[in-house]
């Protein structure tokens, strides 16, 4: 037999279970009194009748403190009424560790400001919300490497300290290492996971980068985590294909196995079950035609920065690709596109309603002269990328990937604006505890 | 159709394929030529007759050099003598991108030594070996988070960037963060997800800590990566059952599905068969017995220390959970065994064959005012173990959890001596290029 969880109450009807967890909350009602009892899986209403209980149980039932932690013992009923259908018929109760009446929990169910409540993550993550977002940004994630394992990518974890910046050293933690001097915090293992796609052909990365950002938006972390595929013998058509699949499978997982995160975090699933393929393509080009329409003065060659991407995101109702921006807006290892070598091979995926960007990738330049050249045009040191150049001396081939933000994409998929409640203990410009 | 790769070279026999990859080897045997292509999924011959090829394809074949990019077309056929028993009859070769003779590959097919190699770590994890323990790794990663996830584990990911210490300030990294003073690299998620713990019952951490530690062994990173499960309502058994339980699931799965990496690392599968459970628990008494009876001169109320791990982990043939060592030898936080206050409830497992320790882990102290006395014991500031001392207020439960070491498993399944090699790009203490 299974070990009983809220989650799993149906299957235990008419036994009789041990629940181990903690008081949320505590109803009365005349001589009944429903405790409510959370386990890290769910809520569930108990039941005890003054009529029915020993004088001990009643009382003790009534003295109760909010988040004091007990086991309590008692047979599974089915209850229409009760929130989950099901209600546990009280018989006995062993309470773990009281929380005194004059040191309550800090966080009572009533409204708290946001910053009183990331002073308390270490707590705030046991309210209903914060737990549904957790376990819905596991399944993200779960979902996401079942879709790449199961296409035979290799996960190839990208070193975090790093010897030398990637995009600039602007926004870079930086630190001393021994007696080799300055080593920075990984911004992106992009370039890591060049090499070892070189040698396993499909890889992904999944860790934290940080971006020393002086930002305080709501779409930014200084640390966050962020999956990257990287594939040899790609074209950008290919990482079009595969953000689409990937981003569909996350949404039907979140879908099949969700359901009850969704409607404690009131989002409401008609919203992503209409997430269907294909999402829409539009090349820079048109993405600008669009945006002008809208009354947007951005002038051809600028990245579409914050705003616009709203302004795009919010038009249509499923994630739209943007492919092909102006190589001077994007990176300096991008591919050109051979047909027009003002253009980058490279696509962002934003997603709707608002929520804006959560994959940008692109084709890697594989040609050892061009890199050389970007790098000098970029005034970034050849030696520190070296080892990177190597890879185009060596056997280069046509291959790319992209960058997905778990945050961004948790913090979509739940219906929440701000990311940092996408993620257990935020870091941000001025927070850092706990 | 799937997509062609050689490991999957069994599934296209007869068929017309096209593989694409890069030039491993070329071998000539008079009028024949058996270049080795690999494609990152695995090794595979190709054939081409000088009577059958064009003359263009015959020199093109011929002239291929050792890494250069390839995309081979022709048809599979079945061929005992193969390595991996199929081989490519090649009707066409398209070269990608040429390595040139006068610049050739660095790591060719002779011995080099670990300087030179982990200074071209890009390029060598192209080698048979490095890219089966990649592969081996990645197997082990999924495997563990399988068994996980299928038990009800959430993952939540504890910080990086950390405001405090965990253990002692020396063996860390610090940086400065913004205007908020000094940050430091965390060297274990333990303490946050203590807090996830409250908050969902199962939770895991799965990310990269870090030991700014001077030392050289084949046994240390400065960056690793580990995965730490942490249990609200558990006891040291529960522990010891489910590390025991996550083990021997690496060990299978590594068995199913790895068998052709331990084939390249030339691990013999029979030492991983033999790993049934259960596994060896001993005392931290009854292993001290024992090393006496070694010779060792240890006296009681020490850690065990790698030299005697060393002895134990030889003397078993299935990995050992030492449990339950002198409380002042362990960590601030360990709950003391109730019958035996000197004793924490902690544990350690040893794999064998001499590779020591992959686990270690211990139930928490639950009770507010132990944990005080402990940190003014171990002289850490209370203000900045605040909030993990809120953790013990509010709904405090018996709880623990490990962390497992995945480089340490990874060369111990694979039965390399060196962890440098179980990680893409090891940070050491001189080393942190590429």
């Amino acid at each position: 037999m299974a070990e009983f969880t809220i989650a799993r109450a149906a299957e235990f009807e008419g036994q009789e279970v041990a629940l181990r967890g903690w008081l949320y909350n505590l109803r009365e009602s005349g001589k009944i009194r429903f405790p409510i009892f959370r386990d890290g899986t769910g809520l569930m209403q108990a039941v005890v009748t003054k009529a029915d209980a020993s004088e001990e149980l009643w009382s003790r039932v009534g003295a109760l403190t909010q988040e004091s932690s007990v086991i309590a013992r008692g047979t599974v009923r089915r209850e229409p009424r009760a929130p989950g259908g099901y209600e546990l018929v009280l018989r006995d109760l062993e309470v773990v560790q009281t929380v005194p009446e004059d040191d309550p929990y800090p966080i009572s169910l009533k409204e708290h400001g946001v910053d009183f409540l990331l002073r308390h993550r270490h707590l705030w993550v046991r309210s209903p919300r914060q737990a549904a977002l957790l376990r819905l940004r596991h399944e993200v994630c779960r979902a996401a490497r079942e879709f790449l394992d199961s296409q035979g990518f290799i996960e190839t974890p990208a070193p975090i300290l790093t010897p030398a910046a990637c995009e600039g050293t602007t926004t870079l933690f930086g630190l001393d290492y021994f007696d080799l001097g300055r080593a920075y915090l990984t911004q992106s293992g992009q370039l890591y996971i060049e090499a070892t796609a070189a040698a396993l052909g499909k890889v992904y990365c999944f860790g934290p980068p940080f971006r020393a950002e002086k930002s305080k938006t709501r779409r930014h972390l200084t640390e966050f985590w962020m999956l990257e595929p990287e594939l040899a013998y790609a074209t950008l058509d290919d990482l079009m294909e595969l953000a689409e699949g990937l981003v569909a499978h996350m949404v039907a997982s979140v879908l099949e196995r969700c359901r009850r995160e969704l409607e404690t975090l009131e989002r409401d699933p008609r919203k992503l079950e209409a997430l269907q393929r294909p999402f829409y393509r539009l090349s820079y080009d048109e993405a600008l035609k669009l945006l002008q329409q809208k009354g947007s003065q951005l002038p051809w060659g600028e990245d579409l920065g914050g705003a616009n991407e709203t302004l795009l995101s919010e038009h249509f109702d499923k994630p739209v690709i943007i492919h092909r921006y102006p190589a001077k807006a994007k990176a300096f290892y991008m591919e050109p596109d051979p047909e027009r070598p003002e253009l980058a091979l490279c696509m962002d995926m934003l997603a709707p309603e608002g929520f804006g960007e959560i994959v940008g990738g692109s084709q890697r330049v594989s040609s050892y002269e061009l890199l050389r050249q970007r790098l000098r045009e970029h005034e970034l040191p050849e030696e520190v990328f070296s080892w990177y150049l190597d890879l185009r001396k060596y056997g280069s081939v046509p291959h790319g990937g992209f960058g997905l933000g778990i945050e961004r994409t948790v913090a979509w998929l739940a219906g929440v604006p701000h990311i940092r409640e996408a993620i257990p203990f935020p870091r941000m410009l001025y927070r850092i505890y706990p």
